[in-house]
């Protein structure tokens, strides 16, 4: 547990929270602040910072958990589809540094867009590709 | 194979993609219209349309391969960054019916923010987490 997170005082009870789904392992709640009604934030019950900071055995039932929560809320609320997004270091909008996906339903015609494409420059792909891949 | 699907043809060589990530059943590519240079899609070889569809052993595959290239991303290309995002059905912008994570590098100041938040009215937090629970 992280003193200041709050996420860890959700998963310790200090501060309530609308649960939807709780395991050994792993807690799925209501984020307060919804896109759409039903947004649920699921969460390791230990603090990680980033996913790529998440030990592949939570990881690994933190998408189990992603993918059965997504079909109920699908179910449950009529959704559309499901937006999931997950968000690592404050750079890309992480505000609780505490590793969580995103589960939003989503419905035709409710506005949401995906953030604009750009372009590559000619052979630019090929450099980032070479960059990227020597890592992996 | 799904005849129509543009990822099925990267996946069969039939359409050239920039590959940073391969395996037996998942493959790694750069996005050709990139919100961040670097912007991956990871995606299973096999085709399912969503998360929802994705058998749980490629579900999981998929997940680790997010967790490694998105460290890659970010020390190859000193992204401060990573967002990740996924889309299930047209409603929630999924426009390739094959299950795809987005990796995007992000860097501070590059100016893509969060969807807005709305809020609930008093009690319907609580009938949405019922609703919900009931299926999990």
């Amino acid at each position: 547990m992280s003193e200041d997170c709050i996420f860890c005082k959700i998963i310790a009870g200090k501060i309530p929270s609308a649960k939807v789904y709780e395991s050994e392992k792993i807690l799925a709640f209501l984020d307060i602040g919804p896109v759409n009604k039903g947004h649920t934030l699921v969460v390791p019950k230990t603090h990680y910072e980033t996913v790529m900071d998440t030990p592949d055995r939570e990881l690994v039932e933190l998408a189990l958990a992603v993918k059965n929560i997504s079909a109920a809320l699908h179910t449950a609320l009529k959704a559309d589809g499901i937006s999931v997004s997950q968000s690592n270091h404050r750079a890309a909008g992480q505000l609780v540094p505490h590793v969580h996906f995103h589960l939003i339903p989503r419905y035709k015609g409710d506005g949401f867009h995906h953030w604009p494409q750009g372009k590559y420059a000619e052979g630019e792909m090929e450099r980032v590709r070479q960059d990227v891949a020597k890592f992996l």
